[in-house]
Parts: C-alpha cells; structure tokens; sequence
C-alpha cells in the first residue's frame, strides 16, 4: 500500500499505515494504492476509511463486473482497462477498483503502467490532489480509456484490412487463412464493445448523477470520458457490422469458388465423356463395323469428335454455363 | 418440516408443529424448511404465517419461473438454483422458494446440499438468525448463486475449448463429434443466461426497493448477490457469443472441407479423363491408323500423355485452382 | 344469449332479455354469456350495460388482436385461447371477449368447452358469482390459460424429441422429414409466444392497476394467471431456442451429408479413374509395345494396378481425407 | 381546393376560396381537400387557418415520414396508405396529409378513392361535420386503415400458400421460382410493418394525450383506429416470421435436393467406374490372358460384374448412403 | 477565423480578432468560423466566448461522435456530415462543431461547400443573423442534412438496382461482380443509418428541451430537420433491409445455381458411363464372345444403347431430376 498525501501543498508519498491513518484523520487529501491484498490491509481500509467489507472483499478478491455502488460516504467503481494494446484480436482486459471519497481516492489494479503514469502526473502536477479527490479518481480513469483509442483504430485497421482481403481477393487461394482472425477479431470487438458499454453508462452516472463526491466543476471532465467510451462503443458496433460483413462475406466467396470448381469439373466431364464413349465405341471389337475398314475411318472419327467437343462447348456458352 | 427458532440467543431445531407455532406467536426469529407437500402443512402454514393460499399452491406444488411477490407482510421469492455443476453442457435447474417475512423465512426446496450447507452455517453462527431474517435468506440465496460462477467457469472452459478445437484443427476429420456439444452448450447457456438475467432483477427489487422485510444494513449483501448474478449474465452473454462464433465457423470450416475435396475431385478427373480419352482413341480397331505402326509410336503416346498431364496440372497452378 | 343471475345466494339461468334486464337494474351480479350476433343482441347490451358500440362492434364483429380497454365503468379484455390442445405443431387460437363491470360479467366466445366447465364450475359454487364480477371473470380466464401449460408440455416433448433426432441420428437418412415438423413447430411456438406475451401484460394490467372493478383481494389470483402467461412466454422463448438450434443444427448436418456424399465420390473415382487408364493404356493397338508380348504381362499389369490403388489409398489416409 | 362546409346543418360544397375564408372567419365547422400545389393555395392556408409555413411545405411538397406534431391550435398528421391491394408482394404507399384545427380539416393526398368515399359518407350522414373536425379526420384516417386490413388477408393468404408449396412440395422442380415471390413478399410486409407500426404510435397519441382538438367522446373511436392499425403491425410480424421460415425452409430444400443429386451420381460412379475398368481390364491386348481364351470367359467377367455391381449396392444400402 | 458581425443592421466580414472581441463585448451578434488550430486561436475562443477548454480541445482535436452538450451558456453540438454524395457505397463523413451561444454561434468544419453556402445564404438575407444565432445555427445544419436525402436517393436506387439485378437475372453468370458492391452498400448504409439516428436525437433534444438558446418560434425549424434525420434513419431501415433481401437472396441464387450444376454433371454422367461400358465390354478381348461376330452386331449394340441412353433419360425424367 502506498499513499500520496498532500501536506501544505506538497505532496508526501510514504507506506507507513500509521501516517495514511494520522493523514486521513487530520482530513488531508490523499491518493492510495492498495496493493496486494492482505489480512492487514483489509482491516486497514475498512477501519480507517470506513469501507464497507463487501466492497473490500470486491477490491482485493474476487472477479467483478463493471458497476458502480454509491455508499453513503463514498462511490465505489469497477472498470475494465486493457491490459495490451498491440493485438486487436485480443482483447486483453484487467480490472481497476476505484473509491472516491470525499477526501480520498483508493485505487487498485495490477497493471503497472497506469499507476506509473498517473504517478508521475501527480509528481509534475502537485494541484491535481489540491483540486480534489475526484480529479485524481478522472485522471486514473483517463488513463484507462487513453488506452481503448489506439485499440480501436488496430481494430479499425484490421477490419478493414481483412474485408478488403475477403472481398477484393476473392480469387486467392489462401482466403481460408483468413478464418481464425475474422472470428478472433469478432470475439475481441464484442467483448470490448460490452465492456465499452457498461462503462459509458458508469461515467453517465458519473457526470450526471449528484454524487456528493464529485464537485459541479469536474463533471464535464467525466462527461469528457463518458463521451470517449461511448465512442468506444460506437465504434465496436461499427466494427463488428465489418467484421461480419466480411465473414458474411467470406462464406459466400466460398461457394463461388465451389460453384466455380464444380462448374469445371462439369465442363472437362461434359467434354471428355462422350469423346471417350466415341473412342470406346470404335473399340469395339465387333467382327462386321464397315467403319472400321474405311480409309480414312481415324480422320472420321476425329471429325466425330471434333463435332461433338464443340457442341458441347457451344451448348455451354449459349446457355451460360461455363 | 423443520424449524429453526431462536430462543434466547440459542437456536432451537424442532420439527413439532405447536412449538413453531407458539414460537412463532411469540414472536421468536425462525427459519423453516417446508419439506414434503401434506394437506397438514398447507394448513399448518397458511394459518400460523398467513401466507396466501396462492403461495402456498406455487410454494407445493406447481412448477414456477423466478419471480418476486411482495404481499402485505412477506415476500415471496422464487429462484432457480443448479442441481449439478458437473457438466456445462447440461445447465439442471432446481427450483427453490422463500418466503421472507419480519420474524420468519419459510424455505422450499428439494436440493438437500443447499440446506444442508445453510444449516450448517447456522449451527456455526447463530447470530446469523439474531440478526434477522432478510440475512437467513441471504445466505439461503448466496448458497445458490455460489455454485452458478464454478458452473460459468465450466462452461467458460468448455467455450473455449470447443472454439480452438474448430477454430485451430481445422484439418481433423473428427470435427463433426464437436456438433452436439456446441449445440448442448448453447442450450445450456441460454437457458442458465434467461434464469440469472430475471433473478438480476429479482435481486435488484430486493436490493433496491424498500420493502420493509428488508433492514437497510442488509441491502449491501443482496445488492452483492445481485453483483454475482449480474456477472454470470454478462459471462452468459459473452459465452453465448463465443459459441455462436464457434458454430459459425464450424459451418464455415464444414463449407472449406468441402470445397478441398471438391477440388481434388475436379483435379483428378481433369487429368484422367483426357488421358483415359487418349488411350481409348489408339485403343480404336480402325484399319488405317499409321500411329499405330510407327515404331515408336508407344513413346509418341506417352509422350502426348505427359504433355496433357503437364498442361493441365499447369493450367491449374496457373488458374490458382488447385 | 343466456344469463347466470344470482338472487338470494341462488344462481338462476335464463335466456329471457327481460328478467336479464330487470336482474341488472336491480343491481344483481350476473354472468352473461353472449352467444350469437344478432341486431337484437347487441341492441341489448348497448342499453342494458351501457357497453359502447366499438366494444359490441369487437365482440361480435372482428378479429381482434389480445388487448385490454378500460371503459369508464367497465374493462373490455381481449384473449387469445388454444381451440385444440392436441397437435404442438398448430397452435389454433381462438378468441374469447370479457367485459368486466362492477355488477356483470359479460363473455364471448366460440369455444365451447371453456363456457361448459366454468358452467360447471359456477354450478359446483354459488359463491364464486358472490365473491363478485372480478372474480367470475378470473375463472374465465384461469381456464384459458389452463390449456397453454398442457399444450407447452406438448411443446416441450416435441422440441426435446426433434432435437434429439437431429442431433443423435445424424445418419439416418430419414431427417429430410423433419423439416415441416421443425418449422410447423417454430410456427406455432412463434404465434404462442407473441400471444402469451401480449395476454401477460394484459394480465398484470388487470393485477396491478387500480381497476375500480377487480376488487383488491382478487389481484393476487389475477396475478397468479400473470405468472402463468408469463411462464408461458418464457417457455415459449426457451422452446423456439431448442427449434432454432436444432434446425441450424439440421442444415449443418445436411451439409455433413453431403461431405460425406462427395468424399466417397471422390475416393472412387481417385482410386478407379487412374486404374482404368491403366487398363485403356494397354488396349491400344500399337504394334510395338514389348509389354504386350510379356510372358507375364497380366501379372505385371495387375501388379502396377495394385500399386497406383494402394498409392492412392495411402494418400488419402495420410492427408486424413478418407 | 374544394371545402365541405356545415351551415345551418347543411353542408355546403365550394371550391371559392372567399367563401371558404368567410365561413372559417364565421367559425363554420369545414372539411377542406387541399388538391394541388399552387402559390396561391399556399398563401391561402398560411393566411386563412394560420398553418406554419414549414408545415405547407410539408404538406404540399416534400416526401415525409408518417409523424404527428402537435402545434397550438391545430395537429399536424402524415400517415401513409396503401394506394393499391390487389398485389401482397407491393405494399405501394401514399402519403396523407390531416391537419386537425378546432373547427376545421384540411386533407390533402393523391389518392381519389378515399376522398371520394369520404365525401359519399359527408354526403350520406351531414351530422360527421357537426359533430366535430375530430370526426371527420376520424372517418378519413379510418377510411385509409380500412384498405390495410384486406391487404394483410391477401398476405396471409400468399405467406401460407408460398410456405404449404416450399414446405410440402419439396420435390417439385419449379420450386426456384418461389424465390422472387417470397424476397418481394417479405420486403412487402416489412415496408408495410414499419408504417403500421409508426401510425400505431400515431394513433396512440392521438387517442391518448390530451388534445384540445379530439373531444374526450371521441377518443374510443381514435383508440378503435389504434387498434387496427396494432393488429396490422402485430399480423406484419406474424406473416414476417412466416416468410422468413419459407425462405429458411427453402434453403434447407435446394441443400437437401443437392445432397440427392450428387447421391445419385456417386451411386451411379461407384457402380459403372468398377465394372468399366474390369470391362477395359480384358480389353488390354496382352498375349498371355488365360482368361481371353476360356471357353465362357465371357460369362465369367458377366459374373464378376454382377458380384462387382450387388456388392457395391449392397454396401451402399448397408451404410444407409442410397 | 472569420467572422461575420452584426452591425446596424449590416453584416461585418472580419479576420481581426479585437474587432470579433468589441463586437462580441458590445453584444453584437456574430456567426465566427473558426478554421484552423492554433494556440492563438484556442486561446481566443477561450477567453472571448467563455468556452470550456475540454470543448475546445473536441472542437480542434479529436475526432468526436455525435452528441449534444448543454453548458451552462451555451450548447455544444457535434455532427457529422456528407463529404461527398456521388457514390452511394461510401458513406464519406466529415465531422462538424457548432456551439450556439445567446449572441453568437461558432462553426468548424474542413468542408468548404456548406460554409460557403452559408455564406452566400447571409450575403443574400442579412436577417437571418439579425433573427438570432439559433437560426443560423439552424441554416448551418439544414444545409448538411439536405445533402442526406439525395444520398439516400442514390443508396434506394441503386439498392433497388442492385436487387433487382440479383432476383431477376438469376442465370447471368456475371452475378458474382455484385458482391462488393452488396456489401460496400450495406456498410454505407449502416453507417449513414447509425449516424442519422443519433442526429435524430441530437434535433429532437435541440427542439423539444426547452434551451434558453433556442427560442420558442425556432423549434419547429429544428423540428423540422428533426423530421429530415427521422426520414432517413427510417429509410436507412428500409434499404438495409433490401439490401440484407438481396444478399440473402444472392446466396440462395449461387446454391440454385451450384444445383444446377451438379445436375448437368449428373446427367451427363449418368448417361454415358453406362455407354461407355457397353462399348467397353464389347471391346474386351475374350475369343469366345459370339455377339461379336453376329452379322448385325453393330447395329445391336447401337440399340442396347439407345434403350440405355432413353431408359436413364426417362427414368430422370419421370423423377423429376432433370
């Protein structure tokens, strides 16, 4: 656990419980990392900030989807963040704990960067904790959805990458390639879309709700993420329309290309049958076939066939077989 | 039928009908399971608790879909519960009814490990009865929402590992041993995504409205059941959704497979049949075929053979066909 | 037109319009069952209930879809009952008209067992029509309702049992019939379950808004032929799920079929097109092929052909294709 | 422009725009049928009635959605008809224009048929004017919904004919020519659904909100057009679902019939490719074939042929592929 | 940036930034471009209109979805608008900001047509700005929803086009070119629809929500685009419901076509592989073979075929196979 408290306009970072305790108590405002989870820290956070054990035991154990509990004193809120941003095809996603209270802001998650950056915002804008809890609880979650941006245009970018692909190579032999990333594709806009979803709806009520805790002054600046995730959203929905276009479309490439297959196996059959039924009936072994005995019998029969190969080929270009 | 009553801070197990109903009138907290239907339960029920005679024929005897009933003085709640979470294919749902009054819970179902379980907490906290009884049938319905999330983590697993098994072996021939259980997990999913979307709601009203057999202090607890049903149906949901895609690509896969041996048909076909074609012209019994005669006219034949063959197989690369 | 009046806790029927008449003005409650249309009939009701045309025009006229009209002093309800019970895969709705006032039940409908039993049930007890209106027309209704759980079980049976053979016969080449079984039984959950849907939110209409004419005490009983419908629509919608899946499951295995179809085509043809070359190879009639003169020419010829079936059977399991 | 206008319980029937001026001055009840677009009938209404100039626009020019506005003293509503119900497959719509004042109706649409018949009712019962401007825009929107109801019967009728021929004339060979009829039907009845859907709502609002302009006593006969135009949306969904199954049900039927035709030629491959070959195998002209000088050499490869053809049959019919 | 004041009556057209101060300090009226970014510029909005710099930042910067923001002094409206309108299967969209303050409204948008339509829209009614902002405002998004509507004139146009090519010339074999166009249309038509539907609700709040902004009598000017987005999110509706027809009905028509094929092949197979093999068996070398030396053995085995050739015909005939 690590706590960075304002103290006369500096901001004082330090572990020691006994200091985040005295700190809280003289009402200062203060930033804490909860860390791992442990017996200690429980009781720690529910003693001293007055945390209610269920949402303790949401922080540090179990799997949560994303909410938000208004408590009495403070709002406890679940997001979902990314947890790597260079494959669009997966999805990756880690969990942020967050509780604004009125002097405090508690945070969790296992991903190191965000915390990092948030770190070092606090290191170079000291006034960020003078404005209020709420601000450091909107700049921790700008960070999240500073992430889902760039994820989205990967997506975009693939998206579009593989319907082009589907649509306008459609003559290419490797399209079967193409399934497993269509899908994954799919799969990971779905999941980010739903997620995407729920969180607009969390930081709606953010911005709108009156939430004690969130002064009037921050709430464009939530409205601000709100409107960022609904993009989020926006975007999923357009992306997945793509992505299922192209798989709609990838199935339909293929039974143009099995029509095409069948169609030339019809051809050389419609070709070659009968010219070898003509070969074979000449090789007939029958004792009395004046054919056989004419002069000039093989140029006959390959007049015979030569007629009947271009039949075939005409009767399959006026109908518009072939 | 069995009862739990608190009587001086011990809880006291009697199955004897007078003394739940003295209990009872003296306004002792208790816990009732209802067990087997008889004409003297009913009766016992519907006069000692006032329960309605319609709650006592949904409690006994039919078969009900979830649902909450706020009478006067309780509320009648109806939830599905899982029977077994050994198998995600097969999502068996139990029924189960509470009845939430000011001093009683009256509990219905025939599940032996749910009360079994519930009985054993009881005798390892008693004040779990002192501090009422909207926390008995708290912990009545966390037993049953406790075995949806192994269930989903099952199902989950199973998603995931019939998806990779289309997605990434394409080439097995097994694959068609994949159809029923898509199909079963599909069922299973939506059938247990419908039951945990209406008990959401069910735990939302308990959680949210202000119904009196509810303590404010204990509204947390069920808002945190309705968190854990909430979950499981976003993780139907999103499983649904990988099942869909999974069975989609199968059809996609079965559609690929198809078209390869389609391909290798047409293949074959277009190099036999014209060398077939060429046999049978030599094989001609015309008189006047000079070919016939040349020495080398077996190596002219080969040679027109292999021209064909290599023609068309070029043909095909050429074409991409093949 | 035959009435059911209640005087002095006796239930008298008659079809005489005057004593109807008189009964109603003498405030009696009665049950009215309105038969067939006739310019005197609907002149009737018009003057003696005061019922608006519109409402004769629906009752006696049109076909209406399932609806609830609150009339100043009197609910017009629309429900949609099952004609026949017997056949799952026809869902023959007919439609039923009550009109409840604070005094009068008035009812229509070509069924005629619904009216045989409620009859009987009147007969059985009086007291039902001096408990009052409301509750005369919720037997009504129960018995409508009544008929939907059987024909869901139907429903069910017949789901459970198409799936089954769908997905575990998958090679039986009798499937083609279950196609007009899948889509008649879909059909008829379809038009059940967007009835049952609309007749539950007429149903907690009647339950729950404050209809001068259901009494408080009857509501509970309104609302439990709510969750009746309700179980219904939510059957419906668990049902057309099974159907659906089991028909993509049907065209997945059609397509499988055909799979199967092709391979052996292909497999016969790979293995005899080249053997049969082999036999025209040594049809022909050059002169000078040395292996005709072999003295163990068949043997070797034989020998070849065993090699290239074997050959190519050996590819095909290698490549996993047969 | 022609108006209907009620003087001294006479309907007066003018084309003169002064005299139509002075009766609306003189607050005569009138019906006004707009006709033509011309400057002057524009400035006529904006000056006469006090129409908004944006609602001219709409009503004499541009193509709109059907929508009801509300302005202060009048209602402005676009509903669309059905011009032609000869063809279920072209639902071809109208556009009507009402605008409801106080003591006036202007109406305004291309299609003959309805005006007329309304003037015939004007004509036939003078007392719709006195009664009211509600009234009259009643009886011509009543007029329009009157041409859905036949409309939806011939739907029906062709939904079930196009599905009784998919579904139980799955052998005929005409069958792909269903296929536009059941495209242009479905297309059909989800144009026609989206109105009736829209002009329910329409309906609903006219029937239901407040307007100064529809007398309380003539809202049962609004909400009596609601109705209709309900069931018009709740049969488009019906006959939709009904197609939709055809189409699917027709699909299933062009797979089912591929998977016969391609048995039917590999059962006729795999029985001639075998006995072609051993035919072509005593056709080689090897010297040394004991079997070509046996002295029933020839019914001996006849019986092998036979044994060649039961044998694969025999196969066939033992895995169930023919 | 450019401005165009009002002053006495006339309007100003100025670049200089002090000039647009005075002007905006001495409650001058004022329509601002604001064109491209600069910190200068930013720095300007700011500070003279008051504007919150998290709007700024979406003005300038970001790419941002439709949406309203009501601020305490001014509306933020964000909408997207039509690049070009030549090709209905590329929905080409370009974003545009408009805040409408009480004294001035400010634009921004890269697309110089609606801006020097608007200009030229002043130059001609100077009383446009002397009405307000908000009908300027107005002027400024009726210009970009007014090229919506011949874009989706081109969209049904070419839908129909596109449907009628794939339902009736189902036997072209150049069908197979429709299908990007298919799907890039429905992608266009998806995205113009989901755009059209939050314009629609960005219009209904602009003329129902009772903004200080907006005076009473320019509602119905908004109403009124409001009308013109609801037309075309319904008739995006109708379109992608024709096109998903015709998609639908392209994969229905390639199977038919698929059958066919396989038909031909079957046929043909069917007849001259058991021609083949009567010519094959008189072709095997057996000595003893008497119908060879029959004097009519030609002519003999040219009947045995025709009956074969005749009886396979027939036999598909009668089937109804061919």
């Amino acid at each position: 656990m690590e706590a960075h408290i304002l103290s006369d306009g500096q901001i004082r970072r330090t572990g020691v419980l006994d200091e985040i305790r005295l700190g809280h108590a003289a009402g200062r405002t203060m930033w804490v990392e909860l860390g791992e989870r442990s017996a200690e820290a429980e009781d720690f956070v529910q003693r001293t900030f007055g945390i209610h054990p269920l949402v303790i035991e949401d922080i540090f154990g179990e799997r949560s989807a994303p909410k938000i509990d208004p408590y009495g004193d403070y709002i406890y809120v679940v997001i979902h963040g990314l947890r790597r941003v260079d494959d669009p095809t997966r999805a990756d996603l880690g969990i942020m704990d967050v509780v604004i209270g009125k002097t405090f802001v508690l945070t969790q998650h296992r991903e190191g960067p965000t915390n990092e950056k948030l770190r070092a915002r606090l290191a170079a804008s000291p006034n960020l904790l003078q404005q209020g809890p709420a601000w450091v609880a909107h700049a921790f979650i700008d960070l999240v959805v500073d992430r889902f941006l760039p994820f989205m245009d990967l997506v975009r970018a693939r998206a579009d990458d593989l319907e082009h692909q589907v649509v306008h190579h459609r003559d290419a032999t490797d399209q079967r390639d193409l399934l497993p990333d269509l899908f994954a594709l799919k799969r990971s806009i779905q999941a980010l879309g739903r997620i995407a979803h729920h969180e607009r709806d969390i930081l709606r009520s953010l911005s709108r709700d009156a939430f004690p805790e969130i002064p009037i002054d921050a709430r464009p600046y939530f409205r601000d993420v709100f409107d960022h995730f609904a993009r989020v959203a926006e975007q999923a929905e357009t992306y997945r329309d793509v992505v299922q276009n192209a798989i709609d479309a990838y199935l339909s490439v293929q039974a143009n290309r099995m029509n095409e297959t069948v169609k030339r196996l019809t051809l050389i059959s419609t070709v070659m049958l009968p010219l070898t039924f003509v070969a074979s009936f000449y090789g007939m072994n029958f004792k009395h076939m004046s054919e056989l005995y004419w002069e000039h019998g093989e140029l006959y029969v390959v007049g015979v066939m030569v007629v009947v190969a271009i039949s075939v080929w005409t009767w399959f270009k006026v109908k518009r077989w072939a």
